[in-house]
């Protein structure tokens, strides 16, 4: 007996393509700035990754930077905007991740950013007119908006062409974090027309520790790390080939098969939600049910701690997420629930279930099997 | 017939066990933060992998951090040691890598730092007395010195333990870049008695794209990736645990064999020092021939540019730097030797041979073989 493995979302098993490309380049030898055969070799891996990936996206080769992941990509978009702009206004919904929220509030702590969280409503959409109004406060002031592309806990999309259109109609760069968005949803750079977008590798089917943040022509945000000069002088740091290689198959692969991906997770998904509907009556769905990644279902469980159902769950070989922080093992209700409006009981309450490319019908099955049991037992250690 | 590959200070290939190691990993999943059975397994993972390093340098494991490589954490040194001290003053020597120069420069162009180079002396040591001068001009102001290893272009090792020493006499917290140390030197982080050391997984026989800053009690550097908390906040963003793993493995076995490595390396290094001499008598021994990394050699050759000698002896099967950073197609003389008290012409005309845990004799007969048709030609495309 296996595990149902419903995190995706967390981390996703690397695609056997991407295994492929990634190993073979493990065993050659040869730092990408290197002016040598080998080299040049290393370098040629990566551009050509570079044309993969932005073939893939609707983006120019010369617009995708190589980073070590989603959370340098963010954080370079966040910082690297705000110090290229000179401008105080920070303006982020309030259901960023933290790879986007705390950059800011760093900024905000010791440089001076003055951060604006953008409402959004009980689904965690943002409405286009909340930040139209937030922008016109003061058009000037504003260094950058960054709303994401689709939240990693409830999974809402946002309107992102629309609001940056909003952005553009003062000039303003708009960053979007589409690290859960890329192999689930139609992502087209180009067509979006946001200036800064996150992509990262291991949400894909690709490897942990790269990503890239794609920049339109003419964004030049102030680097994080500084040092050799790669990557136009934007991210410093030796181009690592091998993953590089690993994260362009793996695109590749999520992008070519996203329509099929998607219409399959859609159906997995909504069989679990109407499976654990039908068992536990009084399970709440949250996020947006119109607008809403196809692998993603996030549920409060009222009278629950989310810690619990998810380790009760473990034991019964069902792999999730609470979708809230866990510090030092205390539970802190998630900002995300909070800012749809939620209580911190509902908000506590919760559960993620993600699925992926290697979801089947039996992990559905695993969790509608056990989930009356393992709430009917959190519930009564609530209750203690 | 092969090629002699004689560039492993620019990365060198990785060792078999650390590409098992690795590559056991990729065909995982788990993020070392979830706190399912997944992702405790890949936190085990991490945590074996963090004791074997501690381990292996003389530390603690509550004091390695991982980063994305050896970048990021000079980068987390420098900025993150400069903002938490508010300080004005960081020390480093003339010979540093771009990886702490630049974030420091940047400092000081956008964030108050005064940066202040301590002069080597024409072997690229820096004088302890030279180090105590400076902090004593206002020690109250010093926010860090930097003072790498062992030098990445001429392979000068520092005095560090006596250089820690001396801040440590006015409390200053003291980093030092071991990147191109680890296995060719003893390293111990305890006995060296730096605050800060930055460590590469590339550079040891371990994966690109992973490194660690080891950070001693109590040296809380400012975040340099903000978001998700890991690594006690000090850096955010996914763990990547396989990388992790191969960088651990290829530590271990790099630490483990260092004794061994050093004596065949220098051997190796000597016996192509002599051969070189002996082909190429006007040939100059660039860095201190007392204190020097085992696998490097780093000539000038009177009259030519180190760039076609790159080149051509490319086109011969021997791959090897000029140590100069190269943009755009314009050389520029290495910031080190100018350091030195070499003229340009001379520095231009420099070439690094840095060997590696797969030189062979046959490496150093191949340059022997050719080195002086290669060097009679570059010389005669200089007069042209």
């Amino acid at each position: 007996m296996g595990t149902a493995y419903l995190d995706h979302a967390s981390t996703t098993p690397m695609l056997p393509e991407a295994i492929e490309a990634m190993t073979a380049q493990l065993r050659q030898v040869g730092n990408p700035s290197s002016l040598h055969a080998a080299g040049r070799r290393a370098r040629r891996v990566v551009e050509e990754s570079r044309e993969t990936i932005a073939c893939a996206l609707g983006a120019r080769p010369s617009e995708v930077v190589f980073t070590a992941g989603g959370t340098e990509a963010d954080n370079l978009a966040v910082k690297g905007l705000f110090w290229a702009r000179r401008r105080p206004r920070v303006l982020l919904s309030a259901v960023e991740h933290h790879a986007v929220l705390d950059p800011a509030h760093w900024l905000a702590d010791h440089h001076g950013a003055v951060v604006e969280l953008l409402e959004v409503d009980d689904r965690g959409r943002v409405h286009p007119e909340t930040l139209r109004a937030a922008i016109e406060r003061d058009p000037g002031d504003v260094a950058l908006v960054s709303v994401m592309w689709a939240n990693n806990e409830v999974g809402t999309v946002q309107p992102v062409r629309v609001l940056a259109a909003i952005a553009h109609e003062h000039g303003i760069p708009f960053h979007t974090d589409a690290v859960q968005a890329v192999g689930q949803l139609p992502v087209s750079f180009a067509e979006s027309g946001v200036d800064a977008m996150t992509v990262s590798g291991h949400k894909v089917g690709g490897p942990i520790g790269v990503g890239a943040l794609l920049l339109a022509r003419g964004v030049d945000p102030v680097p994080v790390l500084h040092g050799g000069g790669q990557e136009r002088d934007i991210r410093s740091g030796t181009l690592d080939a091998p993953a590089i290689a690993g994260f362009a198959a793996a695109v590749e692969a999520a992008v070519k098969h996203q329509d099929a991906t998607a219409e399959r997770l859609t159906a997995l998904r909504d069989d679990l939600i109407e499976r654990v509907r039908r068992v536990v009556p009084d399970v709440i769905l949250n996020g947006d049910p119109d607008n809403r990644l196809p692998g993603n279902a996030h549920f409060s469980f009222p009278g629950c701690e989310g810690d619990a159902l998810l380790m009760l769950l473990d034991a019964k070989g069902v792999e999730c997420s609470t979708g809230s922080a866990c510090s030092a093992g205390v539970a802190q209700p998630s900002h995300v629930l909070l800012a749809m409006g939620q209580d911190g009981a509902r908000a506590r309450g919760s559960l993620r279930f993600s699925f992926g490319h290697t979801s089947t019908e039996e992990d559905v099955d695993r969790v509608a099997d056990v989930i009356p049991h393992v709430v009917e037992r959190a519930r009564r250690a609530g209750l203690t």
